[in-house]
């Protein structure tokens, strides 16, 4: 039976791994970078759980993990779409067993972290999408943003 | 003469009348939104430069303010761009009078925003380009990066 929780402290190395196979799968980082992610991204993660700016759900079949997703806090300047907001919600780490997928898991967790900006007064979530994940974030009224960005060269990415 | 100065606190208002200058050529939001938000901006930007994570750029022609931009250190969880890395710049506010276009100032202010990031340690810079601007940040390295955002539907913006 699928069941779903919030994470706690105790799941940082289980969705270190998930962000780290997510990463994986869209196949455009070396494995370097990947473990050198891994080693600060758990940490990085145990702080924001603490802090209360990340939250994560896990989604477990008999009591094994089979996908998790997160939720950041994000600062951001009073924008035209919150205009006196502070902050927006970026949804994170959406990762599914590949044995899991094509039941909906994804759609319900974004639904769950699109709450949690809700719950929190965010008018506006933000994510990034892999091509595969796209058409999941259109279906619940994600759309282009525009955003572009810059990354140094020399990277061992 | 063209000259560029660091913007300092006495700034806010002229750094806020430029943000609000910007998304009132873009066109998709309505006076009251950008009201509002220009009202909350400014006392954001102001504790931002006194935290030190907000960094302007002032382009003054004769002494008379036409162009301007700022940085913004965003916190970020570690990434394979970036995988050591817990924030990013983002590059907001770019603003040329119509009578100052077309001269490469929105390039210049660019690459300034970028070497504060290298020099703050970030290997990565964002922003949000409007379909004028894209061809600027497009020059100096920027690409597409497959954002996707979910706005609340009964704003005022």
């Amino acid at each position: 039976m699928l069941t779903t929780r919030p994470a706690t402290l105790d799941d940082a190395a289980l969705i270190t791994t998930h962000r780290r196979a997510m990463f994986a799968e869209i196949g455009k980082s070396k494995p370097e970078a990947l473990d050198t992610m891994s080693l600060h991204f758990r940490p990085w993660v145990e702080r924001m759980i603490v802090a209360g700016k990340y939250v994560g759900w896990i989604v477990e079949d008999g009591g094994k993990p089979v996908a998790s997703a997160g939720f950041f806090e994000l600062e951001w300047p009073p924008h035209p779409l919150d205009p006196a907001g502070e902050a927006r919600g970026y949804l994170l780490n959406f990762w599914v067993e590949p044995s899991h997928r094509r039941r909906g898991l994804a759609r319900e967790l974004v639904k769950m972290a699109i709450a949690e900006s809700r719950r929190r007064g965010f008018r506006v979530s933000t994510l990034h999408a892999s091509d595969a994940g796209r058409p999941v974030y259109e279906s619940v009224g994600f759309r282009g943003s525009g955003e572009m960005f810059f990354a140094e060269k020399d990277s061992s990415s």
